[in-house]
């Protein structure tokens, strides 16, 4: 059976991926009277004299919602609320597999902003958390931003910064290896939608020398009649030479190409024309945008991809599990660069120095020091620039 | 110590009364490629063919929305979403305790009509059924109101309707054994609100001879300059005589005494004008309108209150519970009164006749027969009706 096949039977079998379970008993008068009236009340009351509380006499401490609109799921695109939940309920599993953090998916029936904004904020009070799911851009910038600014808990559009978080965890262990600096290098980000431009502000943010959008339009640089706003701003800080041209132009000389974009725009002949010890980071799913062996013999130096049956699996879980446990034990009220840069580092340093290799930039995804390495990283950043409760 | 202190003491050892535990394992590649991606992706498109998958693919077909806005919480009246949430997890925990049904806490930060309506539709793709909960009269009616009309799953308001069905399941025994029929009882119910409203409601859909309604102001009529719009709507079908007056000219001659209202306010006085065989359901919390004894002294046949330390608890955990497991299972799209007169004779009928008492009424709260019951009457009676999916 494939596992396509087979994923449609588990999941009726399942009856859904996530089940809500008691923390406390309610098997008498005696117990019933604690846990719900009269006892409640007190709790309750305690939390209206001073709401941070919420976050102790309830699950909120602990507690995250993944919030999606159904319109950019996986591959799939736009699939509505309903079809996209077992992607949610998948990650809920996982933020509670990988990391202890429960989180409940909800799939919100608009695309539009202001009701979806307005939604979450009303929402907010009974999380710890919000994990912005598979919203579709530019949408998912602009309502990212407004919660960021409006709630006090931690906001966190993980298909954004996942994957910035953790290709740049790859990229300071591939750098390593090929014995280069931040400030040296030339990326090339070869798709300028939501993951690449955050990539790109991830990477500026370790310093890197320059960074070059692509998209279906080439090099994106000031002024370029395609751009949308998202790629206008994203000009000003980057391409600082203000090249024109094809992605083969943006790669001649370049360090690092990171792909999250199509199949098969890559060749072996661009790779060929990058320089020295070059890395190649090809996410495009679930065909990259080059083959491993095709990397290899362009000349790359490093290849990684979003796949599972290759080396260097570039893999959103090993961020947003310890990204939120560190968050909410800091009790966090946002999740800044500083804390995404920290959650970078972590995930680089979980590899030794032995374990490191051309084949092995990232800890595979069941790595079990991932989370807890990335959760203390990102707490101690958190604690360090002060975005805490109180 | 006593409840309110331990109460608060538990409530932080337990830091949350649920939590979201996974029903797939995720220990290797193999399971999570069915789980997540890249296997996932086929459910999603299966729900997205047919979006009825949703309820056997995801957990939507065994989940319910405990919503609230933390305007009306127990006895503590407007104390905000963030302090209303000890109340929604108890009820979540419930929920599964009971009768196997997940249920989502979610406290919203609003006190909109509008807002509120708009977002928990966008919420409904997620869920099986939407248990609305501490919602402030009159906003409480509209909202329901409102829903129901959109929304093609279970909308309840159980602060409604979970107590008419529970006391109407009282009502049913008491009358057995006062040897009365529903159409030659005279109920006078005192409080005019949400719950008052829908006592007498449910107890006209049972035949009941009449209705007397009793607020602030006295006996509701048509008319009355202090009457709300639901109260005039109420003026139509109840109080047939036109009576006008106090609760004690109600009370004369009635054979019911069903309270909603506030401690103190019934008088073994006011009892013993009531007809022979007297019932009185004093339900005030923490201290009902009549203590039993003296409701007792002035002759009543029965009483009822709300409180587990006297006979005859109306506790709406014998509903809820019940109430959307059998709806969840019969695939029903609204809770209709013919479900909700099932869920009253089901909670009855538990109860064999030489069980029956004038101290036992109603089946305790931890009688395991009666989420079983209540869950049975209800799917067959959605069944039958034909408020089911497809």
């Amino acid at each position: 059976m494939d596992v396509k096949q087979m994923a449609v039977e588990k999941h009726r079998e399942w009856g859904g991926k996530i089940e809500i379970t008691p923390r406390c008993r309610v098997t008498n008068r005696g117990e019933l009277a604690v846990a719900y009236t009269p006892g409640v009340a007190q709790p309750c009351l305690e939390i209206e004299k001073d709401p941070a509380l919420s976050f102790t006499l309830t699950r909120r401490g602990n507690l995250v919602a993944v919030i999606s609109d159904g319109t950019a799921v996986l591959g799939l695109g736009d699939i509505g609320p309903e079809a996209a939940m077992p992607v949610m309920e998948g990650k809920a599993v996982l933020f509670k597999e990988f990391a202890g953090v429960d989180a409940v998916p909800l799939c919100l029936d608009s695309k539009d902003v202001d009701e979806l904004c307005r939604t979450i904020e009303m929402l907010a009070p009974s999380f710890g958390g919000i994990n912005l799911e598979d919203i579709a851009a530019p949408r998912c910038f602009e309502i990212e931003r407004r919660l960021k600014e409006k709630l006090s808990i931690p906001v966190f559009h993980d298909d954004q910064h996942g994957t910035a978080i953790v290709v740049s965890a790859a990229l300071i262990n591939a750098l390593k290896l090929a014995g280069k600096r931040f400030e040296e290098v030339t990326v090339v980000v070869n798709g300028a939608g939501a993951a690449g431009i955050a990539i790109a502000k991830h990477l500026l943010s370790f310093g890197a020398g320059d960074v070059i959008l692509c998209d279906k339009e080439g090099i994106v640089y000031d002024g370029h009649p395609a751009n949308n706003p998202a790629q206008q701003e994203m000009a000003a800080v980057t391409n600082k030479k203000g090249m024109k041209g094809t992605l083969a132009d943006a790669l001649k000389g370049a360090d690092i190409f990171v792909g999250v974009s199509r199949p098969g725009l890559l060749t072996p002949e661009m790779v060929s024309a990058m320089a020295e010890k070059s890395i190649v980071f090809a996410m495009a799913n679930p065909t990259p945008e080059i083959m491993p062996d095709e990397a290899k013999a362009g000349g790359a130096f490093i290849v990684g991809t979003g796949r599972s049956d290759f080396p260097n699996q570039v893999n959103n879980v090993l961020a947003f599990p310890g990204i939120f446990k560190g968050a909410l034990e800091a009790g966090a009220t946002d999740i800044t660069e500083g804390m995404k840069r920290a959650a970078s580092l972590a995930i680089a340093g979980v590899l030794e120095d032995d374990e490191l290799s051309a084949d092995c930039v990232l800890p595979g995804p069941f790595d079990g020091r991932v989370a807890r390495a990335v959760a203390e990283a990102v707490a101690e950043a958190a604690r360090a620039e002060g975005v805490v409760r109180r």
